[in-house]
């Protein structure tokens, strides 16, 4: 069975460059956009044009630059915002304008100070002003997450009729579990008449630590698009991580789904956006972190040099990881010694292993990581004739 | 309806600490042993004491010191590391054995070389040899995730028998999705004679970014017991991140679920463990990254000065945050700029607020973030008179 496509909507520099301490400059944007082009995300959104005077100019530069992917501006759903976002596109093989309004009782009521009549008639009105503009106009239903779910479907049904091709169903406040985020995109997809012109789109936020796996939700209930960051930056606690939905997709072949994504180019560009936004990516982080390949209890181990697969369900190469890795500390087996020692020359039988395992234990009790250099000293300073080493 | 209680199984101090550049000496895991249990965690698994006399060491001190919570050893199925086990937590008020063995068809062949009718041999006398030691043991399915099914119920099965009063279901490689390790919580709930007796337990690693919603997944599904780690560290990608499973519980009163944790503490918890491993989390961190609570786009900024609940779903208080802060970036927008002046003395008119406002994209167009003296200087280099502020 042909597996159906999920599309990657990249807003590492919107969403992500928003963040407290993420703020790039146009020439660090074009890098990013350029690398974000090779590594085969669909749609590029490059920044909030209104906003600032320097973000117009690099939502201009980036279109100009991108070949591929579909670069998009985003605006609120406000005449001036989307005409300035459609003059920062116009030059892009693929623009896309990203408009739309807060949907949920708590917006309505507390930041709009309006009634659901009138936030569709926002709504439309700003897709069809939109589309004099572009063919491709992205609809967002901000706080969908906590918006009734047939409400919802009249937002989404009347800005269908508008010109939208794409919707945009955001958890905005990382609130919901997937199970519910999955049944919400699962109504929509049943109850909207004319969704089948447009693709449901996950925007989902990580405040729960869920992000990830709400969008995977909704791509199995019928989403076709993700958007996402590299490396889950995003306001507050950030946005689904690109790298995970998709290796999750990559990894899972009986969903059916997979994306366009150059998967090798994961590890480099990560790093890339790391550095350059002074960003750092915790060790432990899925797929990027510096820890995510490397093994160092004992158990696990034992397990990875008799078979990979005991403990890996990705082959580190696929991600840009040249080699999983095998860390020595007061935690490691025998098992593990002996294939570090090996590596380093040392071919020990079964008894000088056994007398250099205690003494390395006394090493790696003192100490956070046991490196080459002391495996020399170890095996030297052990009861063991020097001689029988290889 | 009253809460079901989950409990929470910190592992911070064995599967965290095993992680390379995280190693910490006896007197550092004391400290955050203290922590944990004022923290309010049921069981506090402090360490692997067959692994170096080092390990061995401290698990016996922490036994000494914890007042309140289960103090745990890891062992595997082997009668020697079951015995020093028992010897490094007797002392302990309430002591638990954590032994087990893997249980997939991957395991048993690769790494064990055996059958699965001897692994559930191993399986049964490990739990039992434990229980000569102490009443409360439980036993893990190593790559349970990967297991099938139907086997991993009988091995539930018999070890119940043998008196394993915890049944850990990991899964090891961070493979499932939350329906799949939903659903096999589910089947043991329902499949296995005499699960009664035992409390099903979520032992999920991070290899995708699915450890948290797995764990919940868990739990909605039967289990009474989830084991995590202060920031998701751990082997690989990591654990399951203890703040993350305590405030969804704790944020989704509809699922009734809770637990014992003082959530105003995670905050504190999560740098000391961060300080006292030099392991950086990440601004983007849900819960405790630096960034967790910040708000820096415009559109979100005018909600939050309105109306906190428009963006956010905790209260930075519950979790030890003082309060969230509205970042003045070139992405804020006139509300932030306002809000902003407005707490270091300025009175701004809608018109004044205007040209203020130019004047302050151009500051912000050059500057990650905007300070509080930086508005001063904002301020007075724009066209307005000094004197009509207040």
């Amino acid at each position: 069975m042909a597996k159906d496509k999920v599309q990657i909507f990249d807003t590492t520099l919107r969403d992500g460059e928003q963040v407290p301490g993420c703020k790039l400059d146009t020439k660090q944007k074009l890098v990013i956009a350029k690398r974000l082009d090779e590594l085969g995300v669909d749609v590029i959104e490059a920044g909030f044009p209104i906003s600032s005077p320097g973000d117009f100019n690099s939502v201009l530069e980036i279109a100009k630059l991108v070949k591929n992917a579909t670069v998009c501006g985003l605006t609120r759903a406000v005449k001036k915002d989307i005409e300035v976002a459609a003059e920062a596109i116009k030059i892009a093989k693929r623009p896309r304008i990203h408009t739309g309004i807060g949907t949920s009782d708590s917006h309505i009521k507390y930041k709009f100070n309006t009634t659901r009549e009138k936030i569709i008639e926002r709504a439309v009105d700003a897709v069809a002003y939109a589309k004099t503009f572009v063919e491709d106009v992205e609809f967002y239903a901000e706080d969908a997450g906590r918006t009734d779910n047939d409400f919802l479907a009249q937002v989404c049904e009347a800005v269908i009729k508008a010109g939208a091709t794409v919707l945009n169903i955001p958890d905005t406040t990382g609130y919901c579990l997937p199970e519910e985020y999955g049944a919400k995109m699962k109504y929509l997809k049943e109850n909207v008449t004319g969704i089948d012109k447009a693709i449901l789109s996950c925007h989902c936020h990580n405040d729960l630590g869920l992000a990830t796996a709400n969008s995977i939700a909704g791509v199995i209930n019928g989403a076709r698009q993700i958007e996402c960051t590299i490396n889950g930056i995003g306001e507050r606690a950030g946005n689904t991580s690109l790298e995970e939905v998709v290796m999750i997709l990559r990894q899972h072949p009986y969903l059916n789904l997979d994306t366009d994504v150059n998967s090798t180019l994961l590890l480099d560009t990560s790093q890339m956006v790391s550095h350059k936004m002074g960003m750092p990516v915790q060790p432990n982080k899925a797929i990027v972190g510096s820890n995510a390949f490397a093994h160092s209890s004992g158990i696990h181990q034992d397990g990875v040099i008799k078979q990979r697969e005991t403990y890996e369900i990705m082959d580190p190469k696929d991600v840009g990881v040249s080699e999983s890795s095998i860390v020595l500390t007061a935690r490691s087996g025998r098992a593990a010694l002996a294939y570090r020692a090996k590596n380093v020359g040392y071919e020990l039988t079964k008894l000088q292993l056994d007398i250099v395992y205690d003494n390395f234990l006394k090493f790696a009790d003192r100490k956070k990581e046991i490196l080459d250099d002391d495996i020399h000293q170890i095996i030297e300073t052990s009861d063991i004739t020097i001689e029988s080493l290889a």
